[in-house]
């Protein structure tokens, strides 16, 4: 259905809070665009960073109303869900160790959740959150951005047409890092949340860069993995989780693939190659 | 000054009206994507349609409210200048023939105005048109919308910084026309209106499509044109309006240019070079 | 004819000459290469250069033996036109001044003649060159090197079967420069030959730049130019001869082109485009 | 040492023979092209096709002389080792599986020679051609191409210089397939000799397309490859040859990197990419 539809149908905007993604942020001005591009949301609340100067300012740049800003998303999912005109959904633009115990708070309370890559710091907690999601009745949503282009819609719809042929093969790649990357500091206290166990898990890099690629080869392809082997590595020093990640695929039908997930990749690239048989495949099988 | 500290200021967005711009329109819905993806406009009135249907169904579409959805922007500029909660600013995405009435109306009651290009219809009304302005002491906006892009921001600085050195020659381009471009009917009341010299006036491919290399080379290059000659052709059948437009250009300093505006290009390119004298010029002068 | 069979039927390479593009040449290599890659020609005598040391280790590097060696054109037509084995074809890479006083000897002797471009140094020796080549009953070939190329056969093809429509527009372009290009000395003894009114003529951008995007758009489009104004520049300092120019066409049809031919660019590109009335055209006429 | 040197120090051309690449082979022309761009060798002899006809009209073509094309490949040695102005040197275009006889036999007589890859049919008999090559004392050159393109040596120069800093990651490729293939023929008798096990070996896919970017991997990189896994699968029908290969590599100093050597990638690419630890790397190792 389209936006238009759906807001003619409520005949107003979502009214949308945000955890994380204030000024010191670099998702949260992404979401805020995309929410804001369709004109279908409104932000009206929002917890949008620990710091209470931080969260003041980005409230009030963002014109959140100051009984509306705050400082504890507990707080937040607390009083929002008892508004009369209280927020219908949250987006968590937090560090990943936070996404489970913030979704809990709004799902808990009603309200749906967009909630930014990875999903959760591990398995377990990804496993908790779906249960969460699922007893809740409510949506929980994962930005998978890029599936929203028209150029990779129109490749799924290639692909399931038939115009490539039977499809053979397929290499999925985020390979990302800065060409002139400072290392991490020696003092694990000041690495960055990103390369630190304790936000991310040690495998974060499937979920946090990984999972693009992923998301797109299956959406693209329309294929799903059954099986894989990865090939982990910590190439830049001082970090306290895997930075690079070579996997190998199994596809349904089988189609073999490869992914490359990296943060040492010194550019930043993301491509989903779909090899065929071929338009004017004349293949026996 | 960025636009949070603006809204901060203002502690509230701007409250923005349009006129033209509805479903039938493909213009509109870029000044609404331009407007909301900074958080800084409501959209809150329109006169968005001539049809009485399409106005209230883009209205609607909108979440505009029934009673500020109007059909005849005359009545829509004197019921918004009328309310305390009228709009700030109104953007006109109607064809060109209409910018000076509708401009007229607006400034006059004290609204700012944002207009899509062409100005107007010709020289003699954006000379009125420029006047009003200047009388009402109210913003009068023109859409120069690639001089937003960073790259070309960049391209500025460098230029005037004399990265490249001294400027020596421009090339300004938009080559527009779709490669399968039907002809225009035979029957002039038939024609698009783009086309018809009633609407357009008979050189506005220079406003309309001109104008964005015009603005861009000078805004590039930070140099203004002091004298031209132009080749105007109409190229496809059963246009009533120059379709191709060859332009010839002193800029100040002595600097020479050409411009290229055409809808019968068979593609759609914009692009602004800018030839300098060398990185590492050791030009006598 | 491929050239294979020529070869057959000859059964044996082509004996060619060079007059110019010894080791202090950038266009003799060029000719090298070109007339190797197809094992067409061996080169068995030059005067590779008027200075004897650069002429004798140029020729020793390519393998002509000493007596075929020589440091003046004219005793080479003599002595290769006298000789049993001497050289068919003469290809010729010096400057422009040179063209006709080296071609005539050559063709007077009934020997072939490939020229390097600009054709000559001025209109008037263009035609008596044409003459000679004429009366001679040899051949008289200029380097279209462009031409050659695949791609720009397939163009070709395409506009003549139809495949873009009708021809309504050409933009040709030579657009020459280094970035860093150092000024020509203020002495006039010292400037490279390229920007001497007495090696080049004045226009010569037009014929050593300009021809170029001249022969691409006849030869891709099929129309030849039937009127052309100029706007003629020397844009940088001390140099004696044009080095921007930019052309105003009339091709046969009513199709209008512009072309540029410049060595103040600050780059080098070599493009021609050519706008149909497109593929689905379905124009009144 | 550069050609001209070499070329002058010997005052004559190589004397160059050619077993295979007649006008019904791809890769024979390209050779050709090879050997003549730089005006160091003349074509004197070959063995150009098995079909007696193909290799007369083949010969006749490149101006070979009656009594030096020859059907049969040792007759062509032996004679050609007999002549006082014999073949200094043989290049070898013939299929795989006659690599090693036709080395063999041109090694052992005291001529060098130039062989297309892949080396030979099995690391068998790539072992005995290396020892014969060296029993010898004459030359053995595979055909590396890529390594001679000046981007590729800017390259390697840009890594040894320590430009990207440390070497991190590799990614190499040579991914081929025609998009619109047609399958190989069910009667295993007309099956290309590409695809035939007989020909090629069962793995020759690395030999023929990843021993491109094996080559260039270690080239640019300067680091020798320690260690690899391969996952290699036979995607179109009726091959007996495997026609995709997946490589894990481990290069010295821990670099890790993939290959990617293909037939069914539906299109044509050939890359290399080093990711190094960045221009400003400030990493503490």
């Amino acid at each position: 259905m389209p936006y238009s539809t759906l807001i003619s149908e409520f005949q107003r905007r979502l009214r949308l809070g945000m955890v994380g993604g204030g000024s010191d942020s670099v998702i949260g001005r992404t979401h805020l665009i995309a929410a804001r591009v369709d004109g279908f949301y409104d932000l009206v609340a929002g917890a949008l960073s620990i710091d209470p100067e931080v969260a003041r300012a980005s409230a009030r740049a963002e014109l959140i109303t100051p009984e509306r800003s705050y400082t504890d998303y507990r707080v937040m999912a607390e009083r929002e869900a008892d508004r009369s005109d209280g927020i219908d959904v949250v987006t968590i633009a937090t560090p990943p160790q936070l996404h489970l115990p913030v979704a809990r708070e709004f799902l808990s309370r009603g309200i749906h959740v967009i909630c930014e890559k990875p999903f959760t710091k591990d398995l377990q907690e990804a496993h908790e959150l779906r249960k969460l999601a699922s007893q809740s009745g409510r949506l929980l949503c994962l930005t998978h951005c890029y599936t929203g282009y028209p150029m990779v819609r129109q490749a799924k719809t290639l692909i399931r047409e038939g115009v490539i042929g039977r499809v053979r093969l397929i290499e999925a790649e985020l390979s990302a890092g800065d060409p002139g990357v400072v290392a991490e500091p020696k003092d694990p206290g000041k690495r960055h949340w990103r390369f630190r166990k304790s936000s991310m898990g040690e495998g974060a890099i499937l979920g946090e860069v990984g999972s693009h690629p992923f998301n797109m080869a299956s959406f693209v392809s329309g294929l799903k993995v059954v099986r894989l082997s990865a090939r982990m590595s910590t190439v830049a020093a001082n970090r306290e989780v895997y930075d690079n990640a070579y996997l190998s695929l199994d596809y349904e039908d089988g189609v073999q693939g490869r992914l490359w997930a990296s943060y040492v990749a010194a550019l930043q690239r993301v491509t989903t190659r779909v090899c065929g048989s071929g338009c004017l495949a004349r293949e026996a099988h």
